[in-house]
């Protein structure tokens, strides 16, 4: 209730802070059977890893996940999955002006309010650190998607700042340090970003996640929509301020002759809707865009207040990612795989298995 | 688990179809002793209420709504509420031809792949009508808000297609009939939607909800953030595709130092953040925006299929809104207001009760 | 988390006072397609309902059922199923004294003080009048069991004060009175009541529910097992002191090679596990029995306190079951049921279906 | 979903298999500011640990544990505590028998039926290892119950086989390997031990648990009541086949004059009720009891089959406890403090505290 699990059938709870001894989560319902090792995780967590590029922290997190249970003879066995991952790079150092005053923009003010008490080295539990179990649950979820149902979820950049990308060759987006699908784009971002680097600034960015192969049905009805946990899941990421959902935003000049996606025996003509209509997948990709602020971690001076309410200016020293949005598409494609994956059990639980005897569109 | 309940320690778990006998909703987890009859309730069902203008719906519900348990002696006792409204219009008619089809961008299609079956009756539970419960169980968060909390929760009609409108005075909003916080811009409203009705075409809209005197600390840091929860309430309501906190999608292009809501013991000097920082209140406003989607039910013939997956015409000749949007604002306020009030409940539970200690900035 | 909801998947959330406007309940997650009309709910209601033999309170409840929405053209559509039971008998009477008085034994003392306030006409929420949605509920999950998979849940009454009955006939325990499945004991039992019935006092009893066709797998392994959440469901049943599974508490004197149920290709040997191994169902029935304590509404007189903490003579002189154990039987069948229905959508779930591959003792 | 979890607000996931890397958990919810160290969780763990007498297995678990986050200079955070125990002595070993073949009223068969694999290495997550994370969890919370609610929750070996004790001497029960009140009955006890080991046998045994200082008003009235939620808890631990609240069983023959607790101003003149009315504390002590199976894991050969389906004589050459219950008296203090735990924080949540303004009986 403390909001550390996400999923009800396909349930992730996590703990551990920045700097504490360690990071992990249990994986709970994960079916039996599935091929599972650590190599299948670590791919995707040193896509999130830090330090991999100029143009990201030069912090290094080994990162390096240890499976301790449910899984044997390299097959997970219905048990919960107990992921760690232990903290190697923890330098004593001294946190005693930090721990005295609360920064602009981070949750150092929040947390002392909601606990009396916060572990304030690194952010704590605040730190984007906290995604990393976030994105070896996910790849739990993605394996099993596209193993058994065939479903593949993939993420892209698809603004940084001004620039903007769109979906040229979906090979392109794990070649470049940006997760950017247009190659034509990446050099402009590099200077982007050199020169912001220069300044001492960050930058704001924009996040596509896209599931192809979706078996219409997955989702509930009512409050739990397919899209509402989706915003609620890409919501829950550090520095997210924004969802939409297919058309998103645009929606709202369309008028309903136009956005509407009409259906023929040969498919849905549009996907407006994102795959999902009444809050359950259609059978078409589902598609949806996350706004991630930039960080406010900035090396330029910004006024703050101390513990004791008066006025400190605070300047970050530490290493932190000009622009966060950049190693957020795995954190993103994690989060939808594992919504994706809890309401395919949920499915299976109430109504037995995806239908397939019902006119399939598009899928032809 | 099938997504009929919202809330975790207030809950709102509801029931009932459009053109079924009755819709009804339980509210577990109220506190005890708060003033309460359906005179409370009545307020906002009638804002939500279609036919109230000739700009939505002509459609007659009469929403009213009896509390079956839970209150004795005109105050809350701690044991569920019980909220039901009988449908009284449930006119015997032709369904045959709907019942046979899959109209374009409704839930027809999707309900059909998940369940096998389906009450094809006004959409059945896929039905707008479902959100009446919604806003009246969303009157009992916000009586209890207001009155314990001092916490004050508002919508509006920020956009109607292509036209926009700025919170000029908040008392202005139910003086028209499109919760429309610039009395200026109402005319050019009234003459879109005319237009619009003629032509038998539907359009877009933006509603944006705020929650003023919130204390700091509400919200869970990791999953369960505020804003992460109000993205799962917005979204789930029927037509929502889009979902901003404070400066949502704009952040995209922000720099940090622009973005960052600086302090000082005065307060804060901006609300980027929308209230929540690492997804806790800051004590700021919570800002929210949504954009829906206009309806898809109209009457200009649109491509669909029917159940065997032969191509059929549809038009829909009931009565409908032609900007479903209008109708939303005390809804998207009901959503903000429970997931207020199990937040609220949540910091009680785990952390004893919203702290005064620390300085607040803002408020002083 | 108010606790007026149960189970995962198969969810009953109920609401409703004694002497309030109506009792009700939604259940979420029925799956789609079940036949289902208020004739299959009026048959265990009314084996519960009171008044029908000299043995049970005269009070007249009609019990009348109505469901409310999740049912379209005599088929359960998947979407929640609300049912409502209005209070017709709701007499104005004087309840000044009650209002003032902690009866002994009586939740009066602990609504007190858990809420501040209570609804004191007839026990408000604490009355056993509640158990009816639960067997309305119980009523839904039973068919689908029946109808799906072959499983009956049936109990009996096995002793009554100091009558001990044994299952000679099941057909003989909707013959008499007592739900006593041996007609030879019914004499004793009638002889017994109707002393006690003279003398004012009241007498506990113990009811046996048994589970026959469940498949092996259903449970899980460690906090919700099995037989621990038919230990909840059936402990949160009006009156409830004691609940076994298989051989109980007579396993603490048995020795390992006494208790162990081997097993042989034919089947098991013995049930001692009462058809739960690891929390896991082994084909074997589901066996579990339970202890009601003796009502404490006496009109022999009692000694409590007032609110203001003087003692009080209290008298009930009220219509109440001098056993509340007798009507016990259909509400114990009802949550093994739910329970049942439950774990089984919850295999469904995580593990595709209950499995029939590997061997299957005592069903060959 | 999977059971894994326990608790609503103060909740415990674990992970874990006997014979894996590690046994770990996630405590979510506790509140913050409570100081907490190894210390405090392993003097707990040292009382359920194996090897330290004769009459308990011989195995040599070093169950140190290891606290990764959560707390923070000596104190909780309110962030989630991450609990690990590392697996030191995984000896390599032949379980290639073990593996083809299931032990008499063994969880081998049902996990394989439940899930299609299991880990059969020492049972795998059916082991009663797992409860070791239990007893660590429950530590935090009677120390939590004990410092801010001058709560203490204590057990005790009531009967072993067929010997009795009651509870002469709380300063015993730690005296002595059984953790038996009675210090008299310690010969005894050993002698029928060192009796039954050389026989190869087992036997069950009897623990109850008493809460004292608990205040009236914890408990759901509903399906949550406090005996529910304990019977849940305590019914989950491995081996355990009953439990009884107060007079339990015994309330069967009682009459209600007998039964019923009466109340004068200076107290509750009994506690038959075991300190819960309507499932709500009542301010006296909280009595459980539960009954304990023999373990099946017996030197003495047993009829089973294999995986496929033929006849086998299992023999189990393991270090096993042949009394598991002796073992058990921390788990069943450790559930009920959880259980205590819970319903403190969810009584805070919707009601703001434990009422004081009532008279409160029996502690004046």
């Amino acid at each position: 209730m403390s909001g550390n699990s996400f999923g009800k059938l396909f349930t992730v709870t996590s703990f551990g802070e920045s700097h504490g001894a360690a990071l992990g989560c249990i994986i709970d319902g994960c079916p039996p059977g599935l091929e599972l090792s650590e190599a299948d995780l670590q791919g995707d967590l040193d896509r999130r890893k830090p330090g991999t590029s100029r143009h990201t922290t030069q912090r290094r997190e080994a990162d390096e996940v240890r499976i301790l249970s449910g899984v044997f003879e390299g097959k997970t066995t219905g048990t919960p999955i107990g992921l760690m991952i232990e903290n190697t790079d923890q330098r004593s150092k001294d946190y005693s002006k930090i721990a005295e005053q609360f920064r602009p923009a981070h949750a150092d003010y929040t947390y002392m309010h909601k606990y009396g008490v916060r572990d304030y080295r690194g952010g704590g539990r605040s730190s984007a650190r906290e995604t990393a179990m976030r994105v070896a649950a996910g790849a739990v979820a993605k394996k099993y998607l596209e193993q058994r149902l065939g479903i593949r979820v993939r993420g892209y950049l698809s603004q940084l700042g001004p620039i903007k990308a769109e979906v040229l060759d979906w090979d392109q987006v794990d070649q470049n340090p940006f997760f950017c699908p247009d190659p034509g784009k990446v050099p402009e971002m590099e200077a982007y970003m050199d020169a912001l680097r220069k300044e001492g600034d960050s930058i704001g960015a924009r996040i596509n996640v896209v599931a192809e192969g979706v078996p219409p049905g997955l989702g509930e009805p009512i409050f739990d929509r397919l899209d509402a946990d989706l915003a609620h899941a890409l919501m829950s990421i550090n520095a997210v301020k924004g969802v939409e959902i297919g058309a998103g935003f645009d929606c709202i000049e369309q008028k309903g002759t136009e956005h509407r996606d009409e259906m023929t025996p040969e498919g849905f003509l549009s996907n407006h809707a994102g795959g999902v209509l009444g809050g359950i997948s259609s059978g078409q990709p589902i598609v949806a865009s996350i706004a991630l602020k930039p960080t406010s971690s900035l090396r330029l001076p910004g006024r703050g207040i101390d513990v004791h309410g008066n006025p400190v200016e605070v300047i970050t020293t530490g290493r932190h990612d000009p622009c966060v949005g950049i190693r957020a598409t795995p954190i993103a494609e994690a989060m939808m795989a594992i919504v994706l994956m809890d309401h395919y059990l949920r499915q299976r639980g109430q109504n037995g298995d995806v239908d397939v005897a019902t006119p399939v569109l598009g899928q032809r």
